[in-house]
């Protein structure tokens, strides 16, 4: 056996599912890769989750009290790596990566549309554990693509996804390493690019000044 | 989509790899599956763990204050499976399962002799969370199998294991539903018969009583 410092044992704990969580703080969206969470209770139905108070979305969810959990597909891969890389103090994560959202049902943050299962929480309570805050929160909705479930448990065919630490995702027993771009002066400029063909789609309207 | 009700959407967020904990107290062992755990606190290094109070381990862990977290390949799915599907209190697992144990490092409680990865785990806090105990342990020590570890992560061939739910779990990316004996009398059974071919190894020793 090779021992492991147990600052870098959490490399053997790793993550259920890795997921997107997203939050809202009124018009401003923001989404970021977790994967230091766990299901804690049955009834009340409640999770746990570890937040870095360093991020952009650990106030949000302070201040609002809600979030919503995207569970991603394989394809998804970049989209996670992406938002687990990069920080909504710095750039606006749902323009630069092209994110598309749709209203959650019960709590003021979005559902990221395109994940296979959304799980949509209101924090109960929190406290500080460590180095990080470690949010309690309430299920109140959850769904489904029904053709990543089957007989009341995710298929096969679902594609989950766990994280295993620095670029390497587990898929379908393969570790999968994305490419992607990180660097936020490429991704401002992909920001504006994109805001620019979305302006020539409509070259009769007046453009909105750029931010 | 397909919704869920809150009370079962815990099937959306399983858990990381499915661990086998162990814990002791005196000359009484006990093993129980979990998959309701994430790391919390990189400094220091500190996880979290959900168990009902109703399993034998949970009073074991109050009392002694350690446990190990074991961590399975996919060739131990049935041991998971038997420790996660009995009760420690009817049976004693270590010996109807025939499972080896070691001494832990740092802990009064065992190591599983064949798990690829182990985590010496000392509670720092525990409360009560819903209908579970959420223990908050920190990590002493932990080691891993080097032939399941490369460039400091889990390799693709170290044959992770991940809980869905029910009798399915996940290994490179197809499910198994192991067949196991759960009932208590054919356990029993196992456990005499085991008994029985031990003591006829030795066939001059005086038998100890039967328990």
């Amino acid at each position: 056996m090779l021992s492991i410092e147990p600052e870098k044992a959490n490399r053997l704990v790793n993550g259920g599912p890795v997921m997107i969580l997203s939050c809202r703080r009124e018009a401003r969206v923001n989404m970021m890769a977790v994967s230091w969470l766990s299901w804690i209770s049955t009834c009340p139905p409640l999770l746990g989750v570890s937040i870095s108070p360093s991020c952009f979305s650990h106030d949000i969810i302070r201040e609002t009290g809600d979030f919503v959990l995207n569970v991603p597909d394989a394809e998804m891969i970049p989209t996670v790596h992406q938002v687990g890389t990069t920080t909504g103090r710095t750039i606006d994560k749902m323009r630069v990566f092209d994110l598309v959202t749709v209203w959650g049902r019960t709590v003021k943050a979005l559902t990221l549309s395109y994940a296979i299962g959304v799980l949509e929480c209101q924090v109960t309570d929190f406290r500080k554990i460590g180095d990080h805050t470690f949010f309690i929160a309430k299920v109140l909705y959850a769904a489904v693509d029904e053709t990543a479930w089957e007989d009341g448990h995710w298929s096969e065919s679902a594609g989950l996804v766990y994280y295993l630490g620095g670029d390497k995702y587990l898929t379908g027993g393969r570790i999968v390493r994305p490419k992607v771009k990180t660097d936020y002066l490429t991704l401002r400029q992909a920001m504006h690019q994109r805001r620019q063909e979305t302006l020539d789609l409509f070259d009769d309207a007046v453009p909105p000044p750029l931010t």
